[in-house]
């Protein structure tokens, strides 16, 4: 991961990763959503967890965009025991394609919910 | 937009704009799924597009992310007069909240739909 080498670009940077996955067309649940939230509720307890966005379509393609403190904190979750165990059924059984981008980002604009 | 003038940290690093949005509630379609489309079709032939992957669940909740040769592109488009009508409808009517997040992006990892 080259640049997970990189340095911070800016003060205000957070380590981004991108995942956008295809679930497997008519394979049912098979303990995908039990899993799904138990990453869920793993990964905002770490350490140099900051954020999440995660949105599924009714066409099974999904978008999960997690920000982190540096990509040191990810490489930990990402090399946590029952997180592999995820990861490696995720692989197998629940996702047809799946892309992973990782990089630092800056928030450039942003309405909250209450209006800005 | 600090991030902007950071230089790109990998030859194989890709701007990447990520829009999280959350639909108007109850208003209807109001003209947006038309706007969408036209974005999309006017955003994918610019030059510097590179891909895009974007997903709506069934609460209203939106991501979308775009990956483009370099900043500059996405400065162009952005500034597109028929962008600019779309992205002031969409902060005063169609949407109730928004992030816009942007940087360098490297891929680490994919599985292509046929198999890896």
């Amino acid at each position: 991961m080259p640049a997970a080498t990189t340095p911070r670009p800016d003060p205000d940077a957070r380590w981004a990763v991108v995942i956008v996955t295809t679930r497997t067309a008519g394979s049912g649940d098979d303990g995908y959503q039990d899993t799904a939230d138990r990453m869920m509720e793993l990964a905002t307890n770490r350490d140099g967890f900051l954020d999440v966005d995660s949105v599924r379509g009714a066409d099974g393609r999904g978008i999960t965009v997690s920000y982190w403190r540096d990509p040191e904190a990810t490489a930990a979750w990402k090399a946590d025991a029952e997180h592999l165990e995820a990861q490696r059924r995720g692989v197998s059984e629940w996702y047809s394609a799946y892309t992973i981008d990782a990089g630092w980002m800056v928030r450039t604009a942003e309405q909250p919910p209450s209006g800005s």
